[in-house]
């Protein structure tokens, strides 16, 4: 093969090397995105690092991460052992630099892209891989080694089942904080909390427990409030921002709160807000030692499963892509909010005003007749939802209200609505990160020729 | 397309979809293993049973399974709801029932499986997307919100880092029963054992917690007899059979332990037993609702992957496949332990006789200088079991006395060797599934060869 | 996994299913694309009928299509036997009746697409493993056969080499009639064409081959002419349409030739219309039975390969996915005119006016030094052309007198230049299907900055 | 990540990239196979360094390798210039120095293992992404193009159609010799070929064309001695060795005749020696130069998948693994031979005696009655190979006396039995690389099976 040729290839290899390496140094999400051939060849790279890919290695151990299926090993990029330590999910493995170097990195452009998002103090951060519900289980356990003798957790009420779960789970003891009715947003309700505070004893809490994303027309929690009274009464505090990275809204909420008062950590899932499989969660937070705390306290090894799927998708984004990403969703918000509205008055309905939850939105239900917001079997789904949902319409809540649930001690009147007395039914739909303008325009479409259908079919069954 | 091939090409398809509708029904094993092309053509079909692969799906959610790399997505094969549900882990998700599917048939072929190993009367199984150490840590969260006034641990000891850290984590206290020297073996010491439950009250222990897998010289804990014990005393049992599945030995005592004892649940890593990527643990036992509890203390949805590692892996081996690799692995054992008996003799050691453990086996290391047994550096890895990763042997532990080692409160003398005071250092190695006989024959060459160097290099040293 | 959902996800199955038997029954390219995942269910369905992967198949043939490498037998998506018979390349095999659906398939999405890129009244085409060159051979090889004792082709000059040497190839003396210069444009020269049939006689005439897509200056052969001619005197008409079908004026030319003159077969590469990897291309015509004569005139079965590309990236695209992509083609090629003429006027020189090319542009290179203009070292590249090369441009042909070629026993003055004796050097560029706004700005930038270089260089060496 | 586990790592890759260093000097196949993970990171190198994966690249050529499909870009390993250039399929291209380097190595290795199977003195080999047939009509235009006034190949009988009609394509025309029958065995008329030559004139023949791999009762030509005469009229020559590489009676003959006489090139499928999907053909002698102008008489380039398939085969086998596919092979052949001799037995059967032919094998049918024989409907296939067929065994060949078929202007008798009338109708099966024991047993089972049933029926018809 001719010299200049190979030269011209060897000078883009000499570029992609020099790319590769600017990563290792750096550790920062790149401007641009890599392609795809070149994250598969890091990928390679990374694996043969690993002893499983060494050539003539001989393993003696209980675990050699001998891989049976080659469709299981392929789907891997042939990594193997996982990440983390017996010690430690952050330490490193003897066996395993390739891996540990990609969990590594992973951790690194995570920190970079949640400054990017508008946490520009965040010190550290690790990506577990779980959901953010055992996230936050494992967070609290970590609050709960510190102070052994606290019990009780003060918790802002969001209908959210597995943020209530995860301190169930740790053995913690919830107090819910009703929502407040401001217009038609529910909001904080910031004197109960302080209140329930000086009750219970600043000593006795493990933490206060505030969420910022969640479904209209909830909306997130004064969380720059709630990390005053933190910092006062000396209690730790921890953000549920499950989604919240996607919008501005939630981002400065939590940097604000830091900056005034106290926040210990905020923790996020990795499939709501990078468009990755579920699996993932990143605890992140102000202070390299409690993140720290927390990596330790996760007992063994993991999955790299998550680690792989944000570190190849960080790396295909580019910081350039993630925000355009994050702009197209803030313009879809918008686009959807006209549309819902325009649909809604068509059919007598009202966009409810809840501007400061800049994800999702609702609609009211009041000239809805009773049956379609009924539960329609099993599942507890509505008939309207269950029609909206044969139409290949997912992720709409028909909120009305009637449903209790008990979750471990506490029973909540009126479950999905954030509140005990909403004042009206609704629907509620979200314009998250991907949402494409098709999606939007085939969406309100569908909404359109079911609530029309709906009122047909309760005229008929009125004659 | 001539009309006779085609109907060959339809017998075909309908022998294959009549093997598939055979997997649903019965939800076994299947004897023989699946071609990866009829394990791929279900996975798409369950793949395309979840909505984000619905044509002309929109997602109003905030979770709505895209996935922004096309390399992520193939690797899930397009999966991307992750599994259980907020309130469950194994829960059905009403947007994804390709993957809830694909993850009850992961457990359903786990149960067969575990069965098949020996522990015939296991009821239920659950598949939980985290190793060993924090399934642990889960198992005993759930037995605590059973035991709310429990506190202590009844743990006979091994040094094995993420089990002791489970029980860290969860918020108990352990209690370390030291074991006792029998011949070369390190053994369960139950007069200890019950001498504790005595002195801190059967009331107050959340649970006794032993092991079967693990390394030589020590053998698996007197499991039968600690779960006599813990029936006498009503106390929670948990067995940590990390990679146990793979011997008789280990699965051959809980299935008697449960037959005259308590065994209240045992927990495996998948990874090791079933030669898929470190990600997953099964937790198994002999009564279904406590499983059940066990799911349900797990906080929200979760990853897939290790379900479709299973999956994947266990129909591709079928139950011949695997039984083939038990019985290889059994030969392998034997095979190995000559060859190390023979390489020891050379070099004046002895094979430790340790005939109760059945997986791993020990070299004494009686006349080797001390040089080759100090610490090298970071990660307290000796000079002798650096120089044979050096060789590309992976996997060896040379345990010799004076590692001090503290977790959380509790400080360990001669960390590694499962005793505060064993005759001798040593060299361990094992047979796990999968190894080759040209690993073997490997290994004894090259450990061999560095025995050799290292006298040779006393020699040098003592001229 | 409860009822509703697997419902929903049998409706979801079911409209699959039916997209897919709509496929079969109409053998028609889908107005809409298919997804990536259905694409892959597809190729699976395929492949599962073939004998090399039903469920106990034996093979005791010579030819079993065993694959030794994974790697290899993923890539095929399984399919082994390649497509064709020994008797001809469009028979069925018994052993294979997935491939041999396959290859049906793609033909006749491929005989639909045509007729949408304008050449309506195609009646048949096949898909050849071969790229152009040879595939020219073949046909013209299968025409001998009819013409026994005819050896000339009257061939207008192109001067592309693969096309030329498929002439030699198939053992035929090609007839040069050179190209007339009309305006800035190098256009067929008829009355040589005519003059040249008589003096040969039309019965020693194999065919008239002809060309449409080309390089500016020339344009596409006066192809409505030429076959007027052909039937005039019942001498076959053979038209090279290499990479003509993303142009409508290439297709309404051989839709027109068709409707009023001879045309007896047209030939592309499935590359440079389809965008997939080189290694295809397609032999249509206006007549069924000479398409399937050069069908049966390849000896024995071949390569799938380039039919499974064409298959999977037209069912990728739909129709309106194909039409979109040549009406954004056509929108570039305004877009680069605009751009090189601009840039070309800053240094002195203009766009040559070649309209009746709508694939390529060439820029006159009249004030450029004649250094830059000499071919620097192996391969015949420019000093220009090559600084292209390094700055990441690929494409542009620089063009200067000078250059003899021979070929065979034809040697060519100025090859490169379609042309004896053309006006001016220049640099041609084209906007071929699936070239983007950003590649084009970026072209346009390297060109600016390079001809800048050449102009300060030249500068310098003339001071 | 720690420096003595990265040190490790790094030496791991030292030695692969050794390992890949060695391959790209020597060019030789390796001894040891590579893993899949080497040979994925060796093609992601080669493809990066073809321009369309040049980071920045912009393409303004007619052909820029764009491939518009995810799935069509990830199967051929991101190439897409495919190999060769206008002039040569072996030349380089300067777009492609990643492909190009590829085809070189395929072809570099093909050369060592067409040695190491015996035929030592080849000295140059091309790989045509063309199935046999095609290949060899491509090598018979290569010798008219020297010599055109030739018109006649001589051809010793092999009623396989596609090599037959690689004659008529390439516009020859062919005498067919008829075979002797001698014992069991058809083989090669030698005084018929000698008169014939003598009776057209050594100069008006193009070539001799043999064939070594053929299914018995037919036998290898006797090559030797055809090189002889070639040489002695200096007639070109050439073996169709379409699986013959397999065979060491096979590869001898050529080495052996070209030691003593003439044989200008021997061709040989990718498929059936290599294991790799049918699609490629190698055209190897003993002359470089004959060589080159066979690939120089392809016009164009042409797909690189079959150099891909080859060369990721070839390395993955490596020498030990090749050969150890040819010790099985041939071990097989005695246990198929065996094997079947045993179960014709015991149905009045016999193994007819052709030690010949070291590839196929032939069982008379002598007592089967005739309708098992007869053709049952379309494709020609007999009832009683249907009913093997059905029973998913593919490959065997049922020939009895009855088929004429005409091939361009000449008729057989008894097409399928390589002569006018062989004394018997019989089975055949082939043990070829590649089958394994299970599907021998397999197969004397069902052969059993089949016979049985067949007499069974005909004594109830005979009732």
């Amino acid at each position: 093969v001719a010299s200049s040729y190979v030269r011209q290839a060897s000078n883009a290899k000499e570029s992609r090397e020099s790319i590769i390496k600017q990563l290792l140094e750096q550790r920062k999400l790149p401007q641009e995105g890599f392609s795809d051939s070149l994250i598969e060849l890091l990928m390679q790279e990374l694996a043969l690092m690993d002893s499983n890919n060494f050539p003539g290695n001989v393993g003696v151990g209980e675990r050699e991460a001998r891989v049976y299926s080659a469709l299981v090993s392929k789907r891997h990029f042939r990594l193997g052992h996982g990440i983390g330590r017996s010690g430690d999910i952050a330490a490193v493995q003897p066996k395993a630099a390739g891996s540990s170097l990609l969990a590594k990195l992973a951790n690194a452009l995570l920190l970079d892209t949640i400054r990017l998002t508008g946490i520009r103090s965040t010190a550290a951060c690790v990506l577990l891989p779980m959901a953010t519900g055992m996230s936050l289980a494992l967070v609290l356990l970590a609050l709960k080694s510190l102070r052994p003798t606290a019990k009780y957790i003060i918790w802002p009420r969001i209908d959210q089942k597995s943020c209530f779960k995860s301190m169930i789970t740790a053995g913690c003891e919830p107090i819910v904080i009703e929502n407040l009715l401001d217009g038609d947003e529910l909001t904080t309700d910031l004197a109960s909390v302080e209140a329930k505070i000086s009750e219970l004893g600043p000593d006795n809490i493990i933490c206060v427990h505030s969420t910022t994303s969640c479904f209209a027309p909830r909306v997130p929690d004064r969380v720059v409030e709630l990390a005053v009274l933190c910092k006062k009464f000396s209690i730790p505090h921890i953000v549920n921002n499950a989604y919240g990275l996607q919008s501005t809204k939630c981002t400065h909420l939590i940097e604000e709160g830091n900056r005034v008062g106290r926040i210990d950590a905020f923790v996020q899932s990795t499939d709501k807000n990078f468009l990755v499989p579920v699996g993932g969660a990143v605890v992140a937070g102000f202070n390299r030692e409690f993140i720290d705390l927390v990596a330790k306290t996760y007992p063994g090894r993991a999955s790299g499963s998550p680690s792989i799927d944000v570190f190849v998708t960080l790396l295909s984004m580019g910081a350039s892509g993630y925000k355009k990403l994050l702009a197209d969703r803030k313009e879809m918000l918008g686009y959807l909010s006209d549309g819902i509205s325009r649909v809604g008055e068509k059919h007598g309905e009202r966009l409810l005003n809840t501007k400061k939850n800049q994800i999702s939105l609702a609609l009211s239900l009041s000239t809805i007749q009773d049956v379609a917001l009924k539960t329609a079997g099993q599942h507890e789904s509505t008939e309207l939802g269950s029609m909206l949902f044969t139409r290949y319409v997912s992720g709409t809540r028909v909120v009305a209200p009637g449903r209790r649930n008990t979750i471990g001690n506490h029973t909540f009147t009126n479950w999905g609505s954030h509140s005990n007395d909403y004042p009206c039914p609704y629907l509620t739909a979200a314009a998250a990160i991907g949402i494409t303008k098709s999606e939007v325009d085939t969406f309100l479409k569908r909404l359109d020729k079911t609530l029309a259908k709906f009122k047909r079919k309760a005229a008929v069954e009125n004659e």
